[in-house]
């Protein structure tokens, strides 16, 4: 075993803590500023939390715009990031003003939500319109806080396209859906052969 | 597209809200009770939240025995799941009572940790020492509370095993991770073939 505390280092050529814990699911959170500027970026410490109501969050590593937004509007949009879409949510990561609008510049459109004013991505095949429960600080085993931030929304309106529906359930493993892996720029397409089955115990 | 109000019903054969927000890394936390008796399931509501310090959390839908646990000795451990573990991993999510000892019950062995009183599992091949930060119950936007706790813990001391090291770097598509797809006993193992790389834009 290779072992060591965190706080004293990895002795390893890359930190290994966001390729163990991993591959994640992508938190592709559409928003919109006070002013009504559009923001797209995808969080990777991101996860559903509840079933009923359905809630889920991101954490913000430093109060970015997105934490920033949904604290003055209370909304956002979860989008779907797939293999289709795979360069244009890269694109929506890059470190811009906040009065740049990510959509244009990654060549997506913006479509109007149903029950709340943030903006979903029209070319995703599943967006989930959220209103903010909470907003947590990220708290150390020391007195310091860090100055990341969690923010956690109950979907309230859900779409989800018709080619993903099959016989009456939503189709996984055809939705080419994409994870991040690791720190750097690696994903991971979900492949139809990589699922597996296991009985529930009683 | 199929659109609905989760609040009116998802007009679905089934609930597709977990198999969409997914797959999901896989929280495998052992603790210790009060009285020492070890407890050991998976969490699908988990992830990384920080870098650094190094801080995941899992919520627990539910006060269950682990979100228990780790309120009263303020320690557990995440091990990491892998195709060769999935059945031990399955049979621990048993719903038992809170005396029975899941590393008894899924055949694996409990390792002493090296900072904290909790146990690890010996067969992982990855184990994060973790000290609770925070417990924080999941609001609704209405204004029930859910039932669903969110743990936090700070990672105080790592162990890799060394074959998953290779020049330096954690081997992710060397090591059979397993993630959880959908809600029932869907899995998916993260496969080399499946990864792709997109360079970070500036």
């Amino acid at each position: 075993m290779h072992r060591y505390d965190p706080a004293l280092g990895h002795g390893l050529r890359h930190d290994p803590f966001n390729a163990i814990v991993g591959p994640r699911p992508i938190g592709w959170i559409s928003s919109l500023d006070a002013d009504g500027v559009r923001n797209l970026a995808p969080y990777s410490f991101f996860n559903a939390f509840n079933y009923t109501p359905p809630i889920l969050g991101f954490a913000s590593v430093g109060y970015k715009d997105s934490a920033r937004n949904v604290a003055s509007t209370g909304t956002f949009v979860w989008n779907l990031a797939t293999r289709p879409l795979a360069r244009a949510m890269n694109a929506s990561s890059a470190g811009v003003a906040p009065e740049v609008d990510e959509f244009a510049l990654a060549g997506l459109t913006a479509a109007p939500s149903r029950k709340i004013d943030a903006p979903r991505v029209a070319e995703s095949p599943v967006a989930f319109e959220c209103v903010v429960t909470q907003q947590v600080r990220l708290q150390t085993k020391g007195a310091t806080p860090t100055s990341s931030w969690m923010t956690f929304g109950e979907v309230v309106f859900v779409h989800i396209a018709r080619s993903l529906i099959v016989d009456g359930r939503y189709d996984l493993a055809g939705s080419r859906t994409i994870l991040r892996a690791g720190r750097g720029g690696d994903y991971i397409e979900v492949r139809p052969e990589a699922f597996f089955e296991m009985p529930r115990p009683a």
